[in-house]
C-alpha cells in the first residue's frame, strides 16, 4: 500500500538507528534539522506516487503480487518499465537536485536478476528469501538504503591482501541463525532517513575473498549498527533556495558484528557472483544516474535561461549567449538520450527482468560525469559574478540600503530585481555551494568511475564483429 | 518492383547526362572510372535489399501501393520506421562509407509532409501529384540526387537582396506547361549516378524570395541542366583500400532556363513554407547523417582495434590504448543513441507521416559533426606513424626489399605483416587521405552547420517548460 | 615604506567605513570574524613582501622615488617586473586561494598609462595628479580595492540608455572641489579591509555616455559610501582546511552623491578614454588571474598528487590516474605559459611604463576560465567520494566511533588516515565547497567574461599579416 | 659556408643513394617529381638564410668555429637561440607547410649533450669525434635527416625480447674500421633529399638491449643503405596550391649489414645512455614540432579569416563565426606559448649546450597533436563545403560552362570569385587531402606520442615542491 509523506515521516520515528553528526548522536531522525533537507527529498517519492498526473509514471503493477506499488520499488517486466523508471528519476531530481530513493530499485532488481543466477549454479535459496524481502518492501512501501562501497584501503590490493582483514564489510562467523558481518560501508548515500539497509559487494572477487562476497537486507536500526552522518543540503541557510528544503545526507555505515538472519542473506561466501551483482546494480544505477542529473540539467537550463533573460539578453538572438545555452541542451541531453537507448534496448536476464543494455548506460553515466563540469561552467559563464556575490537576504532587508539595493540591481526592466536576484541565488545553491560541489562530486565518482565505467563499455562492447568487419574488408 | 544492382547501372545508361569532369565531358556515366566507385556504393542499396538477411531492415511496405520498396524510398508510418532507416544507414555506411541514397528518403519524406501542408494552407494540389511522383520513384526503384545548397553568394544577404539576382536557383518564368528555373545548386552529393533530380529550397524565405521558394523534380537528363562534377573516391590509387571501391561524387548542378512541367513542381512561391519544407527534410536527413557517421564509426572502431592488436598492444589491458579505445566509442554510439531518441519520440506530422523528434536529432546531428575529428585524432593515436607511412603497395613487392620489409615490419608475432598494413592502408584511405578530408569536412558541414542545427535545438527546446520550473521553485 | 602585517590590520583600524553583512553594520572590519580570512589573506602580501627569500619577487625598486616598494603597487618598466609580477601572484595565490591585492598594481599601472594619454590629448593634468596618489600608496604601503563592475542593468544597453541613469556609476555634479557621484560598483574583491577604493570605468563609452566616464580614488570610509558585504571564505567551519584562514570577501559598494576631490580624480568625462582605461587594466588584470590560478593549480595538483597516495595508487604507474594528472598539469602550466609569453613579449606604453603583450593575456584568461572546470573535474575523479563523505571533524571525536573509523578509513598502509582526511578536506574545501564554488565562477566572470576576452583575441590578432600570407601563396 | 637554394640541389645531384618509390628505383634524387615538393621545402631553408631580412632568425655564429652558419646547424648557446630557433621553425613551415631540416638541429644538440655525458661516464672519445662532423656539416651546410623510430615489432616487448632480433636496429658486429648495423629505421621524414643519416635510438634501453643502443652518421649513399619512400606532398596536382610545391617524403630505411667507420659512431653499446639521448632529441624535437605547427596554423587562421571574408561574414561581427576564430588563434598561440616558455626557461646542460625545460615543451607538444584536429573542425566549419566541392581548376576552363561558374560561385560582391575557389582550395590541401592527413597524423604522432609526452611530464614535474606545499597546508 502507498504510503503518504506523513505515514513516511511516521514511520521512521518507530526506528532508533544509532545515528551521529557533528559529534552528536541524534535522538530523533525525523526531528533533526540536519536531516530535514534529506527526509523531505525522500518524501517527494512518496507524495508524487499519490499525483494522478503522475500515476503511470510513479507507479507499477507488482508482477509478484498484483497490486500497485511505488514504480521505484517495481522489478522491469520489459523495456517500456526502463524508460519510465528512467523519466521518473528525472521528474523526482528536477524537483528534489537528487531524490536518492531510486537506489532501492537498482539494488533490487540487481537482486532479483543475481539471487536467481546463484540459485542456478548452486542450488541456493537466495531467490525465493529474496521475493519474500522484495513483497515485504513493496507492501510496507519502504526505503532502503544501498551499501556498496566499502573503505577499500589501499586500492591496488584485493580485499583479503589488505593490511587489515576488515578494510572491506566481511563474514566473520556464520552459524544457525545467520551470518556475522564486521566493517564498515562507506559514503551510504541517504542512509539515516531510510528503513532499512541493503549491503551489496562492491566489486568483482576472487576465491581467497570469499569472505567479502556478502549480500544481505537488515533494518536501518539493527543491533551493532552505527551511521556516523553528514548534513543533507544547507538546512537553515537563508541563501539555500532549493538546499534548505531538499538535500542529501551521506553516511559511514559501522558494522560491529553483526547479525544477519539467514532469511534476509543473499550471498554469503558464493565469490563467483559478487562481481555479477555488482556489476547488475552498477548497470541500473548509470541509468538512475542519468535520469537524476538529467533533472539538475533541467533546473540549470531553466535558471540559466531566466538569468540570461533577467540581464535584458535575448537568448535566442545573443550570438554568444544562444550557442552556449544550446551546448548545455546538449550536455544534458545526449547523456539523456543514452539512457533512453539503454531503456529501449534493454534486455531480459536469466530471471526474467529487464536490465538496461550495458553499453550504453556506461556511456550515458560516463557523460554526465565529465558534463556537468561543464554545465557548471556554462552556468557560471552565462550569469556572471552576481552568482556569487549578490547580497545576502538579510541585506537586502537593511532598511538604510534596501531601496537603493534593489533599484540598482535590476537587470531587464519588466523583470523584478527579486526574481533575478533569486535565480542567481538558486543557481548559486546549486552550482556554486557545498551543494553544488557534492552534485559535480557525486556525478563524476557516485555510481562508478569514469575508468569503471571505461572499463564495462570495453568488457561489453561486440568487438569480435567490428574486427571482423574489417578483415572482410581488408581481404582477410 | 526492386532492382538488382545490375539493373540499377543498366537503367543509368539509358540516361544522358550532360556531366562534366576534370574539363572533359562524360560520354557514359556508368562507363566512367572517375564515377565507379560511386556507382558502386549505390549498388549496395540495391543489393542488400535483396539480401534475405537484411530484409526487415532495408525493404518496407508502401503505404501507398502496398508492394515493397527499398527503405529508402519509403514514407515513415511509425517510429519503428524511423528507427529502421536509421540502422538501414548505418549498416550500408559500414560497407561504403557513404551509400549517398538515404538522401532520396529525406527529401520524400520532406515533400510528403509538406505539400500537405502546403495544399492545407493554399487549396494547390501539391500533394497529390507528389504522391504520383512518389509511386513513380518506389515502382521504378530509383535514385534521385537532392539539389539543396545554393550558392548564397554573400552570407549575410538574402536571396533577393544579392547583387546578382541568380546566386540562389529562381523561378525566372512561370507558363502554362510549367516554371522556367535558372541558377546553380552546388554540392549534390553523388548527382552523376542518379535517375532524378529533386530540388528543395535552401532556407526560410521572405515575402520578397518569393521567386526562390521553389521545389521539384525532373529527370538527370532534362534539357538545360548540367553538372560540374567531381571524382568518386580514389578510383584507381593501390592504395585506397575502401575507396577505391566505393566513394562519393559530389557537383555542381547548373540550370540553364530549364522548363519544369506542372505535375512536377511541389512548390513555386509558396514562400511561407520554403523554411518547413527545408527544416523537415533537415530535421530527416540529419538522422540519416548520424546513422552514416556511425557506420563509419564501426570501420574506424574495428579497424583501430585491429591496429592495436598488430602492434601487439592487448586493448583491453594497455591502460592508455583502453581508455582512448573507451572514449572513441563513447563519440559514436553517444550521436547514435541520439538518433536512436530522436526516432523513438518521432512524431506523426499533420500529413500523417512520422519525422525524428527534431531536438534529438540536431543534438546527434551536432555531435557526430565536431565528434569525427576526435574519432581520426584518437586513431591517429592509437596507429602511430605508420598510417602514413607505410611502403606502398608496389614497393612491397620489389624483388630486392619486399622479404625484408615484409619481416622488419611485422608487429605482433601471430599477426602477418600484410595483415598490419593492409589495416594501416584502410585507416589511411578513410582517415588521412582526400577522403577522409571529404568526410571530416562533410561530417560538419553537409546536412546543416553546427550554427545551423544550435539555432534549430534553440529554436524547438522547450523553454517555456524550463523556466516555469524555475519560478515555482524561486517563489515566483 | 613597507608595512608589517600588524602594522596592516592597526592600520585598517583607524579607519570607519561604513560596512554591512548579513543585515548589521559591522563595528570593526578587523574585528569581525566573517571578515577574518580575508584579512589574513592580504596581510599575506605584507609578510611576503618582509621575508629576504622572497624579496626579489615580492619587491621592486619605485622608479618615482627610488625607494623599495611591495611590488603589488609597483609601475612595471621592463618585461622582468610582468614576468616577476606574474610569478609573485602565483606564489601568493598558492598560499591563500587568493590574495586579491594584485588588483592595485594593475589599476596603477592602468591609470599610469591612461592618464598620461589623456593628458597628451586634452592637456588635462591627470597624471601629475595620478603621480601624487601613487607616491602616497607606495609609501603607505596601502592596499586599494578596485570598483570596475557597473550593475549594468539591461546588458544590451548603452548606460545612458538604461531605463535608470544610475544602473551605471555617474557624474551627477562637477564643482569647484571635485566632482559628486553616484549609483553603485558591484562585486568588488576585498573592498571591506582595504585602505582606498580606485574607480574605473567598466567598459568603453560613446559622447552620450559622458557622465559614466569616470576614475577617482577615495579612502574607504569617505562620507557617502556604503559597503554591503560578503563574508571572507569559511569562517569558524571546522572543515575548512584553507579557507578558515584565509578568503576573499566581495561587497556592493553604494556611493551616495559622494564628493571627490579634483586632486583624486582620474577621467571625468573624457569617454574617448573610458575604454582604454578599460582594456588597459584589463590587459594586466588578466596576467594577474593567469598567476591567481595557477597558484591554486598548484594546490590542487600537490593535493590531488597526494591523494592518489594516500589511496594506494602511484602516479607514475596507474596509468588512467597518470594520464589525468598529467592533463591536470597540462590545463595549469598551459595558461601559464600564455602568461610568461604575454610578460616576456610585454610592450612599453607611452607614458613609459610596460603593459602585457594583449593576445597571450587575454588566451591564458580564457584558459584559466574553462580549465579550473576541468581541474575540478579530475581532482573530483581522482579522489573519489571520500572528497565530500568523510567523516566530519567532530565525529572523528566522537569516544566510541573514533577508533573504529581511523582504522577502517586508512588507505595506504604507510599514510596515516588523518593525513588522507586532511588532504580530502582541502580539496573539498577549495574544490566542494562554497569556496571552491567562488573561485570557480570567479575564475570564468571575473576579470572578464569568456566573451569579453575572444574579442580582444579578435581586436588585437594581426589579421592583415596572416592575410597577405594567404593572398601570396594562393598567387593574388 | 652558406649554400645557395641551386648549390644544395646540385650537392644532391652528387650522391647517388639507392631509393625505390612506387616499385621503382630513382635514378636522380632532385630529378624525380615525386620527390620535388620534398626538394623545394628544404630549398627554402637555404633561401630564406641569405635573405637580409631574416638573418638573425635564420642564422648563427658557431661558438665552435665563430662562422655563420644556418640556425638549423647551430649548437644553443642560451636562452635566446632556443626562442628564435622556434621562431625560425614557424617562419620556414608558414611557408613551406614542413621545412622537415629542423630536424638536424634537434639531433645536434642532442648529440653534443649527450656524447660529452657519455665520456664523463665511460671516458669515451665520443664528444670529440662529434665535433669533429659537427664541424663538417656547418662548414658544408649539410642538410640531414634523423634516423629514429625503430620498426619497434611487438610494442610491449624490449628490443631483445622481439621474436626477431632484427626489429629494432642492432650492432651485429664491432671490428677494427667501425660498427656493423642492420635493420630498419622505419618514418624517416625528407630522407631521400639529404646528405646524411644520423642514427639515434629510439627509446630507454636495458643491459641485455646493448646491441641496440646506438648513434652514428653515414652519408645518404653509403654501401648497404636503402631507402623504400615515399612521395613528397602532392606533385602535379593542379588542385595542391601549396603541396604541388612543397612537401615532405617519408621512407623506410633498410640497413643491410652496413659498416660505419668509428669516428662516426656517437654510441656504441653504452646502453645507459641511450634513453638519455633519446629524450634530449625529444625535448629539443618537441619545441621543433610546436614551431612547425604554429607556422602552419598561420596559414589556417590566414586562410580561415579569408574564407569567412569571401563568403560575405565579417570576421569581427558575425557572432559565431568571431567566436570560432578567436578559439582557431587560441589553439595555434596557446601551444606556441608552451613552446616560448620552454625556451625563456631553457637549462643549461653538463655540456655547456641549452636544452629547451620539458615540461612546457611536452606540453606545447600535447596540445599541438591534439588541437590540429580542433582546428581542421573549425576551419572545415567556418569554410562549409565548399571547401570539399569547389569545381576543378580545369572545370573552371571549359569553354561552356565557366562563365556560369564563375558568375554563381561568387560570394561577397568585392572579392572575386578565383579568389574565393583559390583560398577554398588552398585549405582543401592543407587540411582535407593526402597532404592534409599527413600533418594531422604526423602532428599527433611524429616527435612523441600523447602517452610519451604525458609519461615526461610526468617524470619531470616537481611534485615533491607541490606536495610539500599540501603537507605544510594540512599541518603534516
Amino acid at each position: 500500500m502507498l504510503k503518504t509523506p506523513k505515514q513516511f515521516v511516521e514511520s521512521l520515528r518507530e526506528l532508533s538507528p544509532k545515528v551521529y553528526i557533528r559529534g552528536k548522536q541524534v535522538k530523533s531522525v525525523p526531528d533533526e534539522p540536519l536531516f530535514e533537507p534529506g527526509v523531505n527529498a525522500i518524501s517527494v517519492t512518496y507524495e508524487f506516487a499519490l499525483e494522478p498526473e503522475y500515476e503511470e509514471t510513479m507507479t507499477a503493477t507488482s508482477h509478484l503480487t498484483g497490486r500497485k506499488v511505488n514504480r521505484l520499488l517495481h522489478i522491469n517486466t520489459n523495456q517500456d518499465d526502463l524508460l519510465k523508471k528512467l523519466e521518473m528519476t528525472r521528474l523526482l531530481c528536477r524537483e528534489t537536485g537528487c531524490a536518492q530513493r531510486y537506489l532501492c530499485h537498482d539494488a533490487l532488481n540487481a537482486l532479483y536478476e543475481n539471487t536467481h543466477r546463484t540459485d542456478e549454479k548452486f542450488g541456493t535459496k537466495y531467490h525465493d528469501k529474496f521475493l519474500n524481502y522484495l513483497e515485504y518492501v513493496q507492501d510496507q512501501d519502504l526505503t532502503t538504503c544501498v551499501a556498496m562501497t566499502d573503505a577499500k584501503g589501499d586500492r591496488t590490493k584485493r580485499p583479503h591482501e589488505q593490511h587489515d582483514p576488515d578494510l572491506y564489510l566481511r563474514i566473520v562467523e556464520k552459524n544457525d541463525q545467520g551470518i556475522v558481518v564486521r566493517g564498515i560501508k562507506a559514503i551510504v548515500t541517504g542512509a539515516p532517513y531510510t528503513h532499512e539497509i541493503i549491503v551489496l559487494p562492491t566489486r568483482h572477487m576472487t576465491e581467497k575473498d570469499s569472505d567479502y562476497a556478502v549480500s544481505f537486507a537488515i533494518p536501518i536500526d539493527a543491533d551493532g549498527v552505527e551511521l556516523v552522518s553528514r548534513q543533507a543540503g544547507r538546512p537553515g541557510e537563508s541563501q539555500a533556495t532549493l538546499t534548505s528544503r531538499y538535500g542529501q545526507s551521506t553516511a559511514q555505515i559501522l558494522f560491529d558484528d553483526v547479525l544477519v538472519p539467514w532469511e534476509r542473506v543473499f550471498l554469503a561466501g558464493e565469490w563467483e557472483f559478487a562481481g555479477s551483482l555488482t556489476g547488475s546494480f552498477a548497470t541500473h544505477h548509470r541509468l538512475s544516474c542519468i535520469g537524476a542529473r538529467a533533472g539538475l540539467g533541467d533546473m540549470i537550463i531553466g535558471a540559466t535561461a531566466s538569468m540570461a533573460e533577467a540581464n535584458g539578453l535575448d537568448i535566442q538572438k545573443t550570438g554568444h549567449v544562444r550557442d552556449k545555452i544550446a551546448d548545455l541542451i546538449k550536455y544534458v541531453e545526449s547523456f539523456y538520450a543514452c539512457g533512453v537507448t539503454s531503456s529501449i534496448f534493454g534486455e531480459e536476464t536469466q530471471a526474467g527482468n529487464f536490465i538496461p543494455e550495458p553499453v550504453y548506460s556506461n556511456i550515458g553515466k560516463l557523460l554526465q560525469g565529465d558534463h556537468i563540469y561543464d554545465m557548471f561552467r556554462i552556468t557560471h559563464d552565462i550569469s556572471g559574478g552576481i552568482l556569487v556575490a549578490s547580497p545576502y537576504l538579510e541585506d537586502l532587508e537593511v532598511p538604510d540600503v534596501k531601496e537603493r539595493l534593489n533599484r540598482y540591481l535590476q537587470g531587464r526592466e519588466d523583470i523584478p530585481t527579486d526574481y533575478r536576484l533569486s535565480v542567481a541565488r538558486l543557481l548559486e545553491d546549486i552550482t556554486a555551494s557545498y551543494q553544488g560541489g557534492w552534485y559535480a562530486a557525486i556525478s563524476i565518482s557516485g555510481g562508478g568511475s569514469p575508468e569503471a565505467t571505461r572499463l564495462e563499455i570495453m568488457r561489453k562492447y561486440d568487438f569480435d564483429e567490428r574486427k571482423s568487419l574489417i578483415a572482410k574488408m581488408t581481404g582477410n
